[in-house]
Order: structure tokens, then sequence, then C-alpha cells
């Protein structure tokens, strides 16, 4: 599936429950998933999703992920209020790997910093970049 | 190690030998990598580094992977001359994934698109939204 696409032309299609059938899932199951805000193009976090987490997000409109530590579904802010509602889900060339950029409602990250990548390579150092909000 | 770093202020910083020893890698020895183009915030890729992949791209200021499929590492553009100029390596607060901010030379993807996330899912189908150059 995903090799026939590559050498398409943008506007081709395929049936979105044939290409979600040809996702190479780990062995546990699930794909990483970035997200990024759509308006400063901020890379937020990044977590995992299982099929059912990404059929969920397109349907609700609201990122759902695959928490591996509690090992069930989780919609991104349920708890927090910090949602991410969806605007757009792509998949890469390999199907591996998965981009979702989102509306953020509130920090993305659960030290209430706006991204989760606030740890910065220095020389021979990692520098904390931004404050806890 | 991330857990004490969660809580810390802007510029409070950790010897980077300690933080790389403290990255949970996956079984296989792995973390995924996002790749971000530092001008336009495209996000590029995302593929993945063992430690040694992560040393050397902080070493040699070019991004390095391990390739799953071929069981070693690979500079990017070693063979396409894509390459990626590291300008800032991110790592996130569970110290489970990297963010790479490069300056890519020519198309990221191999299919020769400038970003591997071409993939849009569109109602029921998924479409592609770029040529390949």
């Amino acid at each position: 599936m995903f090799k026939s696409l590559e050498s398409e032309r943008a506007g081709q299609t395929r049936d979105l429950t044939d290409v979600l059938d040809a996702i190479p899932f780990d062995q546990q199951g699930l794909i990483p998933a970035i997200a990024q805000d759509i308006d400063s193009g901020t890379v937020l976090m990044l977590a995992w999703m299982d099929r059912v987490a990404v059929e969920r997000t397109l349907r609700e409109g609201r990122v759902c992920y695959f928490s591996r530590s509690r090992n069930q579904h989780w919609q991104k802010g349920e708890t927090s209020g910090h949602i991410q509602d969806l605007v757009e889900l792509r998949l890469d060339c390999d199907g591996d790997a998965i981009l979702v950029k989102v509306r953020q409602r509130g920090p993305a990250c659960h030290t209430n910093r706006e991204s989760c990548f606030y740890l910065l390579a220095d020389q021979d150092q990692i520098r904390v970049t931004t404050d806890p909000v």
C-alpha cells in the first residue's frame, strides 16, 4: 500500500480503511504519533496510538493516545482539560509514524510547559529551556 | 533524572552524560527521533536513534539515525546527499523522545518530497498532498 503511494501525484487517494489496515503497527500494536501546534508550528509531544486510538481521534476530532504505562486509551486532556482538537492527521511515507496537527488547549506537557521538548543539549550539558507555567 | 528536571526553572542544567545514561531506550536500544526544519517549522520525518547515534549526531553536527531495517547506523544523506545539519537536539520530559531541529539539504523524504508526512486523512480517504520533486 505505502510503496504504491510513493509515486502518486498530489490529489490521488486511497480508501482510509485499506490504509489503516496496512499500517505496520509494532509488536504492541502501536505507532508513534507526533503532535504539532497548527498555529505556532511547535512540536508539542510524542505519544503512541493503536488502531482504535487512530480511529477514535478521526471520529471524535480530539486526539486520543494509548498509554503504554497505564495500558489504556487516553484522550489527551481528559483529566487536565488540555485537550488537543484535531486539525489534520497525516501518515508518513512508510506508514509507521503519525503527525497530528492540533489546536492545543492549555499546555501540552504534564509539567505545564507548552511543549514536552524543553531539555536542550548544550555542549556537555542538558539545559532546561522553559519554566513550568 | 527526568523526574528531577520537571520542576527545574529555565537555565538549570545537568551533565549530558548523566542524562544520556538515564534515557529509557526501548528493548532494541532505540528512541524515536523527530526531525523538524528549523526555518519552516515543517516536521520532516521520524526515525530512530540508539545511544551511539545520539552521541555521533551531537559530535558531528549532522544527524545520524539507526536503521531498524538495515540494522546499522545511517547518517542521513550519506548516499542521497540530503544531509541534516544539526541546529538543536532536545529531549522530552520523560526522556523517551528526541526532537532534532535541522537545516535540511534537499528533500528529507526518500520519495523526494520535502516531508515524509504527505498522506493526509480526509473523510474516509487518505490523500497524497504533495508531488515527488
